[in-house]
């Protein structure tokens, strides 16, 4: 049983990246540069993107955090966001989800320009993810594919199973997998709250992803000898006995399911260290195609 | 075992949206107007192109055809697009695949205005059915959602098992399959040239969708009594017998799985009449939301 060391993946993802930024700025370019709205002050996206303006200093990408209160009206972000959009000197915009009820996360999303649509959650770059073209991969399936790429572990003509049909996991990477790609190929099988006979359908999987967001929902008896396990969940349960009053759990229950696997990821230390490497990567991406 | 009617589907939908656009014209508001561009002179083309513009004169529709010869640019095409994007008075336009090999699909496909793209093709209308949000879904598997409709066939908590991953057919039949609709929330496998065991996958399948294109290849020992079987395919087959030199075939040895099914779709009659009723609902769509 191999560990899927997603921490190690995205340093060296991020170490990759710093380095392109120095060639940029050596090359006298600008480099990446990433606005990042944050609307209230919800204690989970102040972390998220506490941690991904971080990340921009730590490569030597530029960034911008703008902030509103939770009071803001939907016409005051909106009118950020095409500001953002027609500033030449940015590259990528992302907003922290969720937002206030009082704004339509889909006017949001749609109101982004494609092109700086680092989040990968515009129509048009799901639509050109499916149909092959250039597009940037919402970051949580991309972590998940440079994780499969860097343990250059084999997809093509393996079942995987995803359990979950979110717009940003279950539902992108049940297409990713199963894509014409190096990383794809898989038959793939896409199971969600009406699935019957889950387990069945588990033990068939060489590749299970667990993106349902229910804590150690993926058992033992549910996952065959020698299976791959992507465990996407992050779900705080409370746990006196820790620090923080909480412990991180993932949909799968690790200590009985590792032994039986040939690699899985850890949470935390997984898939969701690698999500912000893969932001990082499409603000790199971003910013080429633009300059 | 019962017969999907396409030719009877399809002649309820279409009577359907002629009374829609009798009511229109009566309220002094303009028909739906399709226009459709023909490249070249391939038969099958041709036939497609003239059956669209037949259909449209049937229910009271406007229609403009624009026909280019084999060596128009790319840039000549585009612009023509453009032109119909800005026309007020058109509502859909389609331009008819296979294109010659100096222009690129992509690009005429991404020129074409989403608000536009009856054919559902465009990027930005793929996404947006994916997010759930409104959108023309491409008339192959919308035609298949209007039978399954028509005959009131559960879907919900069926393992559907889709044979093909193109873009046009097996993707999004897959994707719709495992939304969360009326016609949806199946436990969706999606197949392909890859996949291993794949009579083990469809014997287990409640559900089948046959969008390989390969004449006869699903037979009675893949498919498990009491299927739903959607026969996608239609190949032209020699057979000296016919008055035309050939026999359309669907991915379906019908002969032999049809005893086993409690519902298929026959070759022809099936799918493919359901094609154009779909593209005539997507056109009146754009209409009734550009007036």
């Amino acid at each position: 049983m191999q560990i899927l060391d997603g921490k190690l993946v995205a340093q060296t993802v991020k170490e990759d990246l710093k380095q392109k930024t120095d060639i940029l700025k050596r090359e006298g370019k600008k480099p990446p540069h990433l606005a990042a709205i944050l609307v209230g002050h919800n204690g989970a996206s102040e972390t998220y993107v506490a941690s991904k303006v971080r990340t921009c200093e730590e490569l030597g990408y530029q960034s911008t955090l703008i902030r509103f209160e939770t009071e803001v009206t939907e016409d005051e972000l909106l009118q950020k966001i095409r500001e953002l959009n027609q500033d030449d000197g940015v590259d990528g915009i992302l907003v922290q989800l969720p937002l206030p009820a009082q704004i339509s996360e889909e006017k949001v999303i749609n109101t982004i320009s494609a092109q700086k649509d680092v989040d990968g959650f515009h129509p048009a770059n799901i639509g050109k993810m499916i149909q092959g073209q250039p597009a940037y991969i919402p970051a949580t399936p991309y972590g998940i594919l440079l994780l499969l790429e860097y343990y250059k572990i084999e997809t093509k003509g393996k079942h995987a199973v995803v359990i979950g049909r979110s717009n940003i996991v279950g539902r992108p990477i049940s297409i990713l997998l199963s894509q014409n790609t190096p990383t794809g190929n898989c038959t793939v099988t896409i199971c969600h709250s009406h699935t019957r006979n889950l387990k069945d359908i588990c033990l068939q999987a060489d590749i299970i992803v667990a993106a349902l967001g229910k804590p150690e929902f993926l058992t033992a008896d549910m996952v065959k000898d020698g299976a791959v396990v992507i465990d996407v969940g992050i779900t705080r349960v409370p746990d006196a006995g820790k620090k923080k009053g909480y412990a991180l759990k993932g949909d799968v229950h690790f200590e009985t399911v590792a032994p039986k696997c040939n690699y899985i990821t850890p949470v935390p230390g997984g898939v969701g260290a690698m999500t912000i490497a893969a932001l990082m990567k499409n603000t790199y991406l971003a910013a080429i195609q633009r300059n």
